[in-house]
């Protein structure tokens, strides 16, 4: 199956119909919540609320039971007290739903009655080939098609992280930290306690999605062990994957146990399986998703050793101490590269790695000459550029000289948008992977400018660096995997 | 001397007038944009720029030479050419200024040549008894009395984090950073060189300002270590430090040598120092800040054990997780907390450590009752909670309920200022540090609130745990000091 649209999960994220249970005309209900903020991100299939006495809900009109919706159902949520889940589920088989999302919690991450309450659900599940997300999930997010099940409002814009998750706040609250980078999910799978999909189904999923570039986890365990590190070992060739898996430590498998019922094994272990599947683990969800970033946009480096670009003495050095740390080797220069940069760098400037422009001479120096001599060296994989080019700084120079304050900010906006075009060139250019690092984040046009044209800027040297080696480790892991035979 | 305005610097950085050197009629000269950001500010005191032609500079009147100037001069700034910099030194000292910021570069940090020409330098300030700083530097920042040298806008709140640092840009470079968590300088001072004034010179004057409840270092090479343990010793007992030391990996030290011409050694040396000192140690320039917001605002515990506080799985996992990580211990919790949870908690939550509520009954429960709870706890040292409260949320409520929109919004901010002051009474109560984490930042007007009012926020639950770990870290160092022998 190379097909996104053949898989079982592709219709529960791109449904025309959803059956709703749990909103109401109580607006605090959680299932009002969801319900409502569907409706807000403006899904365009149709949407029936199922309510016992309501007759209209959030000016739809509502339904007393699944069978009396006067259409076809491809989806059905459900937001109910845990008790009537099985009921609603089978009444749900009977009238030929064939994917459910299970919201409400009380199972196996309550202890054993749970569990088996779940394993009932998972059983009339298999029954009429309901293909089920849940229970004690948050649902599903798909931009692309304005589906949100969850109760947060999405605000990112549609973007080429495709996310699967054991827990339904990082994907949720993460809407907000994407929008901060300009970011965002091309889908996103709360898949909760895991009784009939889990990570691996949403794994095989996810790597079939045009729109997906790179697949983030969440991790409190892993289920289905073999199967798992057979998908990921494939779906790694193809595409990047990063983990963040807290199950690692005692206080991390004891909260993992307790909010999923999930089973969490040591740190070692989870290396272990991480590194053969080429996986590249994060230690925090910053980094999850700043690895993700640079993975999901920027080529493999050929090799491991990287270039900085500064004009900010401490920043550099910051960069150069971290990627050390971070397993990088700082590029040595070619004397055809120390040539190309002694006919660029002022005096003060100093030639080594890190490159440190002290000040700019001509901007286009910074934003694409030098990267070019830098990135034009056979012995450079990688550069890493610090960046800081705040429009009102450039406003106020032009008006200096003697342009009216609305000329002036029309021609930095010009000049920002152009030096971002040629920063971004770089890549295409030498096919080498640019991380850029700033402490100025999106008040700033510049950044603004790359992130959304698609050059990763993380807010430090540091964080950009770690980003870049891991990004480096990926491409290792993935030639080991391209080698292997019958690969 | 425990008076601040008796400290050598303190004039420097409490100017009542400044001659400037280095602005023009050309805009985009540095000294020009230093001089224009010095008047943007609004400095207060008389300001003198001196040049050689010019008799009008930015609307001042400008001099020839500075003994031309109609007043005294408290302060002297340069931003001249490296070659003119002993005889305007020399000019200085004639004129009796005290107190010279050379931002000029081309010294030291270009080799044996400049390092004679900055031995010259130092020679002319002890001839004449000159405090001076850098070269090389990029000058001081003190928000409360409006001066910035700096060629950078100071647009972050006057704080309480005392900066000394080895990079200019890392005081300049870190506005914009600690505007993103409302933090601000109460002092900031770029020691470049470090010919005369060093950062051990900087620690000493720090330590005495009333405003700096914290001191944030950014370290490539310690020149006094001897002095430098002896004053940050004595510091450490009343004040935390929080250091960045880059020059620990070889690519760090070959950085910072090119730098600043500082001379760095291997991390276990720094690291003892540190640790000898009760210095924490910050790897990465956000960690730095990070914990000086929770080292700056929060007492140190009374021990290493930890309460997590969260409504939502994930981000208690990745707490508990980090907790570990960082040498936290999670807390066990007595039988009366676990009594006293049960009777606040629904039927879902988590009892144990994370305490996770799923969902929120009443909100002065999460706020209030809750953290009580745990704080009251004598195994308990310390509070992490999660944080998510958005106004737009609150406010969607109030709405459901029948107010108009401007009602709702305005009760919906009442109610997220009441809130925080729930959250903010904990520590002043217990006595105990409560560091908050949370993807929302600013935008929120909750965590607006909450980091104003000086509860930190960090952007994360692993970060803000981190931090708490650092506390507890400087907790344990303070200590040690304040028990040896003498102490």
């Amino acid at each position: 199956m190379e097909d996104m649209s053949e898989h079982p999960l592709y219709r529960m994220l791109h449904p025309r119909s959803i059956a709703f249970w749990g909103a109401s005309s109580d607006p605090t209900a959680m299932g009002s919540f969801q319900l409502a903020q569907m409706l807000a991100m403006g899904f365009e299939g149709a949407v029936y609320p199922i309510h016992p006495r309501e007759k209209k809900i959030m000016g739809l009109p509502a339904f007393a039971h699944v069978k009396d919706v006067p259409g076809p159902v491809d989806l059905a949520v459900f937001v109910l007290p845990t008790r009537v889940v099985p009921e609603i589920l089978e009444e749900c088989g009977m009238a030929g739903i064939r994917r459910v999302i299970i919201v409400s919690g009380g199972f196996a991450e309550m202890g054993s009655e749970g569990k088996e309450l779940q394993d009932h659900l998972a059983e009339i599940a298999r029954k009429y080939g309901i293909r089920m997300l849940g229970p004690n999930c948050i649902g599903v997010v798909n931009p692309y098609v304005k589906l949100n099940t969850t109760f947060f409002p999405y605000d990112a814009r549609p973007g080429f992280i495709g996310m699967a998750s054991q827990s339904g706040s990082f994907v949720t609250q993460m809407f907000t930290h994407l929008n901060h980078f300009g970011l965002g999910f091309s889908q996103a799978i709360s898949v909760g306690n895991e009784a009939v999909t889990d990570i691996t189904d949403c794994l095989k999923y996810l790597s079939l999605c045009p729109k997906t570039k790179v697949i983030g986890l969440y991790v409190e365990s892993i289920r289905r062990g073999r199967d798992f590190v057979r998908v990921a070992k494939e779906v790694s060739k193809r595409k990047p994957i990063v983990a963040h898996y807290v199950g690692g430590s005692e206080s991390g498998k004891r909260a993992a146990l307790s909010h999923t019922g999930a089973l969490a094994g040591p740190d070692e272990l989870y290396d272990g399986i991480f590194k053969q599947c080429g996986i590249i683990r994060a230690h925090t969800s910053e980094e999850l998703f700043d690895f993700c970033f640079v993975l999901g946009t920027q080529p493999p480096p050929a090799g491991n050793s990287v270039a900085v670009l500064t004009h900010s003495g401490g920043p550099g050095a910051a960069a150069a101490d971290e990627a050390e740390r971070s397993g990088l080797a700082m590029a040595e220069f070619s004397s055809k590269t120390l040539e190309g940069l002694s006919a660029l760098l002022p005096g003060t400037a100093r030639m080594g790695n890190p490159v440190d422009l002290t000040f700019n001479r001509n901007p286009n120096d910074y934003a694409q000459s030098i990267p070019a001599v830098l990135l034009g060296d056979s012995g450079v994989d990688s550069l890493f550029i610090y960046l800081l080019l705040p429009s009102h700084r450039v406003a106020q120079v032009i008006t200096s000289l003697g342009a009216s304050p609305e000329q002036a900010a029309n021609m930095a906006s010009d000049f920002v948008k152009a030096q971002a075009s040629l920063v971004l060139s770089l890549t295409p250019r030498f096919g080498k992977p640019v991380v850029g690092g700033s402490y100025c984040m999106r008040e700033d046009q510049f950044i603004r400018e790359l992130q959304d044209r698609g050059l990763p800027v993380l807010p430090s040297p540091e964080r950009a660096v770690k980003a870049l080696a891991a990004l480096s480790r990926y491409a290792r892991a993935r030639e080991a995997l391209l080698s292997e035979r019958g690969a």
